[in-house]
């Protein structure tokens, strides 16, 4: 049996936009609209991979930008798919307008515009061979992975328009039932809450509160760096065997080894340590106990099961990240967990607030009890609705936003507003 | 296009000896016969592949006690197959008996006794999917893979046998006369010479003999940890601007950080950071600027491949080891080498010292200018010469050695001789 070289004739990049609900956190809050780029890959062998990605405009541009250095190249040259889009990138770096992950390395972002091409390949790559991605990826050794409820402060409604499904939260009671309605429909065995929104106090009483609700579950509370050091410290210590991990309590690698040094629980992040260049420096300082990893950011499929091997050698936690996505995304992320030996904890998903704008066809992906199935059948398992894609691109066109800019849309409401971090 | 998950049925293990050259090193003096082990796995699919590794009893042993564990595993689940190698294990831990490696880690000698069957599964898997090893390892970015050649100090022959083809070297005019000879048949354009045998001052003048007559070779020097760290620096400091990097010079992690803080070039290892839970404790005191990998104990191809991210993301260059070895090492390691873009080195290897035994078939492993073309059939790309693995087969019978004895074998013709580390 011999498969000829499967060269890549196109590529088609789809920007689009699917409603998000007003979730606030430490930067602000989410527009109507979030973005993502759908990358369609095609062969000289007929078959078609998928990628997803972000869709703000710096990175759509640099994704754009690479495109025509990936033509000829076969789905298996992915040492040299990195490196052309290394060169092709020449040595630019972006960052983001919503102040969640910062100024970007050189290196992170060619890890941030390979990722979707990979996970193309990838998926091309196990089509061809009739495998599962996770099979390429060393094989699952998990039937189904865990994901968390994602809680959310938020607005019963984006202002001037209907309640959502949702309805308000913004008290540890209305988080509680939050919690209680994300899990009732999916059965999450582990809760994350967003924090950073409100003060610490009020924050550390909606986890008690969530304590009390749900005993056994795993808690998490996430204040995107809302904290100084200190403040971190002190909610660390009144939270005390309560989370199984605190995530990004205060900015920095050198904050979070202050913090860190004192803290009865792990600190994870997805702030501080977002590039392969962050973790020589955070392992020096024992910044972080836990990595949230994230195949957008960390160079796809097979460079984050390396992040993993990394995590596994330095005694460093391994978790998972997530931003608003849609199925591909989940897909993906539900191969790499299920193919990673040492990620022990509920992976993050956006998942629950964006699902009824899914881009792919139904039937594949599912929560059952709280966990997604791993696909069994060749690549990533999924496949586009054209339908759901043109109305998602329509969309995208229709909506005006371009970068996803959550403290603008906050002064919206609330001119007042400024952009603090630390804020407490 | 479906393939069909492809079962393993039946492993076998050949220990074999093949002829090798009374080559000295810190530890004595290499015995007349090398031993190996030969790994075939076969599958429902009526596809077999190969590995090569070590062919000490206890080795041996350990390899042997996993077998019947791996029966009906599909070969694309190798995470599976790496905790089913472990659980077998159950904690036991190696050490050898030639000195040069030491007592093993538990998770060492996992990856050890993992390694061979991850390869031939490696193998299995390029087969079945009609492409190269290099491709399911993310693509060559090389055509062929440069080796250097690897001096030792020698006798004419082993006692009370014919001189063999190599003559004596046991000062630095024999080492150049030896270099000649190599770079003259194998096109090499590294050297590295095999030290710890004689005193510092003679092994220095050794090198410097060797930048005399090829001035534009970079060269190496491995006394494999015979000299303290004292002598290592002052050896070190000797050979400023001569070495593109001094490997093991002393012992042990602290011994190697102490030289490393002064010496002027890059320190190398393969003794002192052999498995993935030595390198915090290496990178916390900076021991080591260069990792020698070598799949045979990093854990098989994929797990060496994330070795080889571990040294780009810490800042540590990457080189890689050799033992006495046959053709299907010879081939993984290509292979492996061709898909590690970070391998800045040429690697190192024993095959001129062993090739006249070869166990696979002629015809696809050659140097040219030093370098080994890339294989670019189905798998690994070689396959047994049946007659030489039984020939081979019969000599690890006949000679009587089960575990390879370097000091052993010396202290029968210098009954005064002793092993120490460090020996000046
Ligand atoms: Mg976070
Ligand atoms: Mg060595």
């Amino acid at each position: 049996m011999t498969i000829p070289t499967i060269k890549i004739t196109e590529i088609v990049l789809t920007p689009i936009a699917f409603r998000d609900p007003p979730l606030l956190n430490s930067a602000g809050v989410h527009e109507p609209w979030a973005l993502r780029t759908i990358v369609e890959v095609h062969t000289d062998a007929g078959i078609s991979g998928l990628g997803e990605t972000y869709g703000d405009l710096g990175h759509l541009e640099r994704t754009r930008s690479v495109v025509s250095a990936l033509i000829g190249l076969d789905v298996f040259a992915l040492n040299e798919m990195h490196a052309r889009v290394a060169a092709s990138l020449g040595g630019k770096s972006g960052s983001d307008k919503h102040g969640l992950t910062g100024q970007l390395s050189v290196a992170g972002t060619v890890d941030r515009v390979y990722s979707p091409f990979e996970v193309a390949c990838m998926d091309i790559q196990g089509k061809a061979l009739g495998r599962p991605v996770h099979d390429l990826l060393g094989g699952a050794i998990r039937d189904s992975v865990p994901y968390s409820a994602y809680l959310f402060y938020k607005w019963d409604g984006h202002p001037g328009a209907e309640p959502d499904e949702w309805g308000e939260a913004i008290d540890p009671a209305g988080i509680v039932e939050q919690a209680r309605k994300m899990i009732t429909q999916y059965g999450f065995g582990s809760i994350k809450l967003k924090g950073g929104v409100f003060a610490p106090e009020q924050e550390v009483e909606a986890i008690r509160a969530l304590r009390e609700a749900f005993p056994d579950h795993p808690l998490r509370l996430d204040p995107n760096a809302a904290w100084s050091p200190g403040t971190s410290l002190k909610v660390a210590a009144e939270l005390d065997g309560v989370l199984e991990y605190l995530e990004d309590p205060t900015p920095e690698i050198a904050g979070m080894a202050e913090v860190a040094a004192s803290a009865p629980m792990p600190l994870a992040t997805n702030m501080c340590v977002v590039a392969f260049e962050h973790l020589k420096p955070s392992v020096e300082v024992n910044a972080v106990q836990v990595i949230l990893s994230d195949h957008h950011y960390w160079g796809g499929l097979q460079r984050s099961r390396q992040l993993g091997v990394i995590c596994s050698t330095f005694g460093i936690g391994l978790s998972m990240h997530s931003n608003s996505h849609l199925g591909i995304s989940l897909a993906a992320m539900t191969h790499l967990a299920a193919a990673t030996p040492n990620l022990n904890y509920a992976c993050d998903t956006h998942y629950p607030w964006n699902a009824r704008d899914e881009v792919v066809e139904p039937g594949v992906l599912s929560f059952v009890d709280g966990a997604v199935p791993v696909p069994k059948t060749p690549g990533l398992g999924v496949s586009l609705d054209r339908d759901a894609l043109a109305r998602l691109a329509e969309n995208y066109v229709k909506c005006g936003i371009t970068s996803r800019d959550d403290t603008g849309y906050m002064q919206k409401f609330d001119p007042s507003y400024e952009r603090k971090r630390p804020r407490w």
